[in-house]
């Protein structure tokens, strides 16, 4: 079973819905609602530089989808379906085992069936490559430049605590492994708002997924909108593991900090009560966390009156 | 311009068609026309395994590409967009306007715009990954499963030049600076028939691209459809570039070599001549090179007529 066609047959074929056409012609097939555009997103991970080589199979699988998850969710579109090309230096049964599980887990939680892919052997590391596509009526797609000024910002979920969980398996922080426990599910099991982000469409304005960081992220919309952002420090969602550390380290983890996999969005102040009520329907903690000004720039203004001009300045994989 | 964003911007942004949402959101957007489903594949490329380090970055383009153009194809599906994952090592301008001019230029001659993907860094050599997206009326997708007991057997294009050029480049031949002259632009830079694939749907029963050569291939649709084949030899459209070797060599070449990325279809009696037109009017070459039998197996006779028995025994990345 060690080929080509048996990892495929072994691991990542699983029945297609109905009216779907999944693993084994050469595309596979399926349906997109009358009135809606196909959404489509795609990410590349890489072992050393996404994911330590040591990292829960099956968390990793999770991962893989959950990035793209959040992609159409940033979009506001509805999941379809998703291709998955591995390309790993040798069969390991248990590492595929646990990684087509933690996948598929997500996928059928999402209502995103794995349609295709294909496998490979590399000489290196492992690298893994995940489309995925959705629906979404076009004129209610979330677009970065659809900020306004006078538009609340929003955040889901928290923030902070994936950032800490890097550091401290990178040792830029001294080992602490209860703060590594509190943490560690943020980093390695994100579980990006897609059924929510859905109810957005139509009701928000602009969004985009917080992969790069809370600053970095927003600054696209900003650019991308013609505007600036006002952030209140205090109304930021701070993730309760962080209690207690650095003041410092905890803003630059919360405004800096990636693989969040939370949504920021931005919408009308007449929205707030429908947002609310959407998020307490999807069971999704949402904050509102500053407002769409002319002004170009990102200020954050803390609780001491200070403020704290952001320059651009998440990750970027090839500074 | 060295930074993940920069990359993109500078080399795989170029305008998306109207209607088309591309680079620069969390997904890219374009519509389905309706009555037809959506069609995806996705192949992935590792240095060292599908090319070589040394290969012209202009053909790898055209070739990641073209690879999933031959996917599209072999379901009789119309391109609609593409979307690029590129792994490399160091940022290469050279390389990188290189392997865009290939990309573009086949994207662009095939209407399949690249309209998002991901850019990286990785430790080891370069890791390509194309997802292509097209449509195609359910009803008349060329399924592995449809061949029916007395279809022609077809055969686009010509076979074996791949095959002799990679054997060449892996020193398993011995060196022959024509040979590879005249054999190299079909390992590197095939070109699968799109346009006549699509004007096959409603003609052609079944169909497939060969990949990993037309004996494993073909053995594809037989197991799905649960039939035999038996090919002519003589029938085979051999490449020109081939005349004069060693007959088994060319055997060898022709019924297993694999990276050919034209299409072997089947079809009823009566379709012979409308194919025959549609591939005039396409210049497209098509041979008929055998027939679907119900006794299973795949069976080649050749004018002295012996009779070839092929096994299962194609190219296979974890053999």
């Amino acid at each position: 079973m060690n080929s080509e066609f048996g990892l495929i047959a072994r691991y990542f074929t699983r029945p297609a819905p109905p009216g779907f056409l999944g693993v084994g012609d050469d595309c596979a097939l399926f349906p997109v609602a009358a009135g809606h555009h196909l959404a489509t997103s795609t990410d590349l991970l890489v072992e050393g530089r996404h994911f330590f080589a040591d990292v829960n199979p099956a968390a990793l699988g999770h991962k893989s989808l959950a990035v793209n998850l959040s992609d159409l969710a940033a979009m506001g579109a509805q999941p379809l379906a998703c291709l998955l090309s591995l390309s790993i230096p040798a069969v390991d049964d248990d590492w595929l085992q646990g990684f087509a599980d933690g996948f598929y887990a997500l996928a059928e939680a999402s209502g995103c069936p794995l349609i295709g892919g294909d496998t490979t052997r590399s000489s290196a590391g492992i690298v893994i490559s995940v489309t995925i596509m959705g629906q979404v009526k076009p004129q209610h797609a979330l677009r970065r430049n659809a900020a306004r000024v006078g538009d609340d910002i929003w955040v889901t979920g928290t923030l902070g605590a994936a950032d800490i969980a890097l550091r401290l398996l990178q040792n830029k922080l001294p080992s602490n492994p209860s703060l590594l426990a509190a943490t560690r599910d943020a980093l390695e099991r994100p579980l990006p708002p897609w059924r929510f982000a859905q109810q957005l469409a139509g009701v928000a304005h602009a969004a985009l997924d917080i992969s790069d960081g809370l600053a970095q992220d927003l600054g696209h919309i900003l650019k991308a909108s013609d505007c600036g952002a006002e952030l209140v420090y205090n109304a930021l969602p701070i993730a309760s593991a962080l209690q207690g550390l650095d003041e410092f380290l905890v803003q630059d983890a919360v405004l800096s900090g990636g693989d969040v996999y939370q949504l920021c969005f931005t919408a009308p102040v007449d929205a707030r009560a429908r947002i609310k009520d959407l998020a307490q329907g999807a069971s999704i903690q949402v904050a509102r966390v500053g407002t769409i000004v002319a002004q170009p720039g990102l200020r954050v203004k803390k609780a001491d009156s200070t403020v704290i001009v952001m320059k651009q300045g998440g990750f970027d994989h090839f500074s």
